[in-house]
């Protein structure tokens, strides 16, 4: 997928994966970048996350972005602080930048030193292109395959989204990595303001199994290559690639066999419609049942019960697939033919809580024995 | 095992569930008593938890208790008030009491009429006797094995508990019931005073899955047959008879293959450390890795850094069955002697937050491929 104008990217082998896959990369803007930036709420955050709240406090444009793959640089102690500003100094002096302009992230095992002088020696082999595959390629771990997405606006300029995630793979803890960039000219205060909402409704939005990376970040640049836009078309088209992006991590989620797609409405508001679809797409028990294509719809009223939100058991109304299984009360309905429907890529779960006008969605996956497997078996 | 003086209980096959097991139950004192009651924060709570906390508000001495496995009499309508209440009137009538010092429990699938007639039907065929095993043998769902734990205090007044849970058998969704009755005589207030911390600090800490049953309740009973205690020495054993509940529910957990142990030590305040030992013994990826006996301290770290409590990564010690693994920074440990320390009935993961004084324990079980097959492929 081709990058808007004016950024570039590339990545190389530079020997921090085990597998000798990509694992070192860059992303660059030809001119510095309005940008926003979400960062991972974990209080063991590593020091990449840290150190981009540190730039996105200064005030600051952005123009570049160094990622590793294979060492989360994590619970590294001083020396990881250490290491993450020089991997941030030695990508500016690659890119003739000031470091301040720098971006880092660092995704994969927790609790061992990263390995600079490999980050040394591969920085000044890696080749950018207008391409934006390298780049993503580089920084899976887990991930079975690249996610991208993309939009164009009425007046040409470019939306373009790349993430990894959230596959794990013992000993790694793997994270949810995601860059939108945009040729669009935006200026910083207002990618700032509309950033956290788009996350709130797309990223925030995803679970696969509860578990919060200690390096997770959201990234938005914008470089104003293209010229002003519109601004509402700006964000329509921002939210539509990272909510593509956060189905293809709910689709990606380990041993996933199906993507889970959960349409709550008729909350008090739109903040707890999120927070009732999400409790449902994190039902360990709801997705075990997903799995074995059990229309067990007391498991979804469980955890829409458990979600913490304002709740009545007989202004529910429950359908999956479409077929209507609960209205308030219980129905009757053909349980073969929706273990049937349930035989899928998607599953598509709409509760209507019938108490106000607040609406929402989230993403997730089902829970198979190939998570555990993952995850237990193929690891010491 | 034997219940204390002036209980009694017994149980029956009526037909509820459809494996032809006990499924209804009676617990009876000959004598009013002191009890408290704590029912589950679901929003989709049961009929039965809805009308214990009534007659909690009433104030009214308890007298007996009456369950039905097999059905949860949850999400079904008006129907299932009626229903709830009928089952009381039908135990009242064949112990001879009022229905309000009669406490209504039910457990099984959710969503499917009460079969009442087959309630009304089985109560006059119980046998009361002085054993707590029928009770406790007709509550299990897909519990493997009863739970049962007594003290007795200085005084010679008893403390019996069992308990049912936290299995769930699809398309059935099993609860955590829980009764602990006593011989002792203690005032409701200073019963209902101090049930609660009891409960946080036992049942509370127990996660298999993180689903909230819509059914649960733990119940403590005192008809002071056996006179006057030390309330100390009550609440000591009170507590000690809850904690070996606790444990046995997370040792029968789902698919389990061991139980985990997770003490927190130097929280800023005993809610914190409890919420953080939690917060390890419900991560999946740890979960996982517990399974596959793989030390990966790393997840460890990241469930301590996503349960919300004041952390700070360098104050952290880890210890996993007596080893230590991180101590404000990494340290170089034999893997495969960790990994050989996992390989038992039990593991205690060990961490010290290096804050304050606080401590606290939670108990759970690893996550294996059984958990997803008993909830998925078992089913329709």
């Amino acid at each position: 997928m081709r990058l808007p104008i004016g950024f570039r990217a590339g990545a190389t082998q530079a020997g921090i994966k085990p597998s000798g896959r990509p694992d070192l990369a860059l992303l660059v803007s030809g001119m510095p970048c309005a940008w926003a930036f979400v960062g991972t709420l974990n209080r063991a955050a590593a020091p990449c996350v840290l150190r981009g709240r540190e730039l996105l406090a200064s005030g600051q444009p952005l123009q570049a972005v160094v990622v590793n793959a294979g060492n989360a640089n994590c619970a590294t102690g001083e020396a990881g602080f250490w290491a993450d500003r020089r991997m941030a100094e030695l990508a500016a002096e690659r890119l003739q930048l000031a470091p301040e302009s720098v971006l880092t992230g660092s995704t994969g095992v927790i609790g061992q030193p990263l390995p600079l002088e490999k980050v040394a020696a591969g920085l000044p082999r890696i080749q950018l292109g207008p391409e934006a595959n390298p780049f993503v390629e580089a920084i899976m771990t887990t991930d079975l395959v690249p996610k991208l997405a993309e939009a164009t606006l009425s007046s040409g300029a470019r939306v373009v989204g790349v993430c990894k995630g959230s596959g794990m793979i013992a000993p790694n803890m793997a994270t949810m990595l995601a860059y939108i960039v945009s040729d669009a000219a935006v200026p910083q205060e207002e990618l700032r303001r509309g950033w956290k909402g788009v996350v709130d409704r797309s990223f925030n939005q995803v679970t696969v199994d509860t578990d919060t990376s200690t390096n997770d970040m959201a990234v938005l640049m914008a470089n104003g290559a293209a010229g002003p836009v519109d601004l509402e078309e700006f964000w329509e088209a921002v939210e539509r690639v990272a909510v593509e992006l956060a189905r293809k991590l709910a689709r990606d989620g380990e041993g996933a066999t199906k993507l889970l797609t959960v349409r709550v409405t008729g909350a008090i508001n739109d903040a707890e419609a999120r927070k009732a679809a999400l409790a449902v797409a994190a039902s360990p028990l709801w997705k075990s049942a997903l799995y074995g294509n059990d229309p067990n719809w007391g498991r979804i009223m469980m955890a829409l019960g458990k979600a913490g939100v304002a709740f009545q058991v007989d202004r529910v109304r429950i359908a999956l697939q479409g077929i209507l299984l609960y209205d308030g009360r219980v129905l009757e309905f053909d349980r073969a033919q929706a273990s049937q429907a349930m035989r899928a890529e998607e599953v598509l779960v709409e509760a209507d809580l019938g108490l106000g006008e607040g609406q929402g969605m989230a993403w997730g996956c089902d829970l198979t024995e190939e998570y555990v497997r993952i995850n237990a078996l193929y690891t010491t």
